[in-house]
């Protein structure tokens, strides 16, 4: 057997993270953040207890990484659109890129939610990832500006356009992705926040 | 002492079943629909374990009644816009309503949506909540539908709006509800979703 290189320990080392994370999100959505056990994860992940401690020190660091994974999604779907020259195309290619149908990311985004809404998740754990998260958020507004827009009104239509995604993708989880629409969903949110369809009589949030 | 009348006994009945099913969606909640035993219940709503089967046959009954209370809930927030007298006043009433700040609700809402979106609870007891929703979703559709509008846009407008309004109130939930600003929030639905909004060169989607 040839020596291991480098690259290939750290192609394990990842690995070895990812299945300890997955089996992180799994547990914490079924049985709660506080109701989970490091022997959970490890039963699920199938790894020893111990090999958790050699990525994490703690359940907090687990969720922490949990959180940041959601983080680090939100972003790449983010990123999909910066090749947009201006606010308008950035906003049609960030409503084209939301609303895909992502259906393995769904399931993540279910059990994501699913931890994130829980009532009682350490606060500290939470406050850095609503900071982050406000980040996002401001860096969203400033793309989607308009040229002369006040910048309260930017940031409404972001939070508008923001939730209603976000609603959108609830209801898909809930009430079954087999009733979603890609087409006819994209189709009303540029209706409704693209400038551009005003020459139609169409509809803008202003 | 007096002998308790029947209305007394029924008012018993009623407080304690409210006390059982606060316990059963706090502990759903808390330690997922499967982590919790009816032990946990018994424990939070400090009542002995066999007086939950006075009321409730099994677990499965409780996650029952926890989403028929979501269902009785929604519909009461729908029945604050029926005296509308037409599609177009009932919407903004059903706006009005449901974007106010209900912040007991909310945490309320915020237990219901943590219990209803676990990937892991019975398909049969989903299923009949999912019919109950989609008999409600069609009630909403055509109290929604305008003169001489296409029944299909008429669903689709009901499902953005729906969709849109649970967005805000899941980010309200996740990133705190100081952030929701009610009126603004208000403001931009009638003018995306209400029709006389377009003599002001403002926004409808039809």
């Amino acid at each position: 057997m040839s020596p291991r290189t480098k690259e290939q320990f750290q192609k394990m080392r990842e690995a070895g993270r990812a299945k300890i994370l997955d089996a992180a999100i799994f547990e914490f959505s079924r049985k709660g953040y506080n109701g989970t056990k490091i022997d959970d994860i490890a039963t699920t992940a199938k790894v020893a207890k111990g090999s958790i401690y050699h990525y994490y020190k703690s359940k907090e660091e687990l969720l922490e990484a949990v959180l940041d994974l959601g983080l680090q999604k939100s972003d790449e779907i983010m990123q999909q659109s910066f090749a947009a020259s201006d606010g308008e195309t950035f906003m049609e290619k960030f409503i084209d890129s939301t609303l895909s149908k992502p259906l393995d990311d769904l399931k993540f985004w279910r059990l994501f939610t699913s931890v994130l809404i829980q009532a009682d998740i350490p606060e500290k754990v939470t406050k850095k990832f609503k900071s982050y998260m406000r980040n996002s958020f401001d860096q969203l507004a400033d793309l989607f500006a308009l040229p002369g827009e006040d910048k309260e009104k930017t940031k409404e239509r972001t939070s508008m356009i923001a939730a209603s995604i976000d609603g959108i993708w609830l209801h898909a989880i809930v009430f079954g992705v087999e009733n979603y629409n890609e087409e006819t969903t994209k189709k009303i949110f540029k209706k409704i926040f693209l400038k551009r369809n005003d020459s139609k009589g169409t509809a803008y949030v202003k």
